[in-house]
């Protein structure tokens, strides 16, 4: 349980009252995925210490795991040096990514175009039923 | 040299034409920074090796480390499963942050409001000339 007021006064939402967040698994230090946050998804993480984001295309706020099963627990709330993006370091139940891949960055860049390089660890209908 | 034709179109830029990117060092896994790409900054950093980002305020493109001696090497370009978000896996020399600090979230948020949890290595002044 941590008073975010320190962090909301420290955070530059952008025009959207948005703010971009980074997840990353603590402790192998796996980039799991980007999304975003506005005032409300800060405070409820913080107080509650699982991870929730807003969803732009819901238009609402996304408690991470609510559908999936695949919850993040925080573990630590990182703000970067001009207050326009933020680190959480959090322990990813399961599979970050609503393809059933680990983490969302599977699809690499070479020189004979995309490949993708890491392999499906849960099928997208365990994930959000049949 | 990569081709960034595969890249461009598998890449969704926003209403600015921007895509964010998030830096990480490719062998210790720390996240360095978040930065902005439009589509010239992702095709010279493929094409050369060498990180480019888009400056939003300064509005031009913003080759990483020509100021400050501090450039990242790509070693790999991933793009995320909805085509939004890009992670470089780069060797960072010497420090990301115009702060001097290794990476740009150094700052935690915690029950006593806002921690520095990282030292600074360069000082400013010498990144940037006195």
């Amino acid at each position: 349980m941590i008073d975010p007021a320190a962090a909301l006064s420290a955070i530059k939402f952008n025009s959207e009252g948005l703010v971009p967040a980074i997840a990353q698994q603590h402790d192998s230090g796996e980039v799991l995925m980007m999304a975003w946050m506005n005032r409300e998804a800060v405070g409820e993480t913080l107080k509650s210490g699982r991870v929730c984001y807003y969803s732009r295309s819901r238009k609402a706020l996304w408690r991470k795991g609510e559908t999936s099963g695949q919850p993040q627990t925080l573990k630590s709330f990182l703000i970067d040096c001009d207050g326009d993006t933020i680190l959480l370091k959090v322990d990813q139940k399961g599979v970050a990514c609503h393809t059933g891949h680990r983490d969302c960055f599977f699809t690499e860049v070479g020189p004979e175009g995309l490949t993708e390089i890491s392999p499906v660890v849960i099928p997208p209908t365990e994930l959000y039923g049949k």
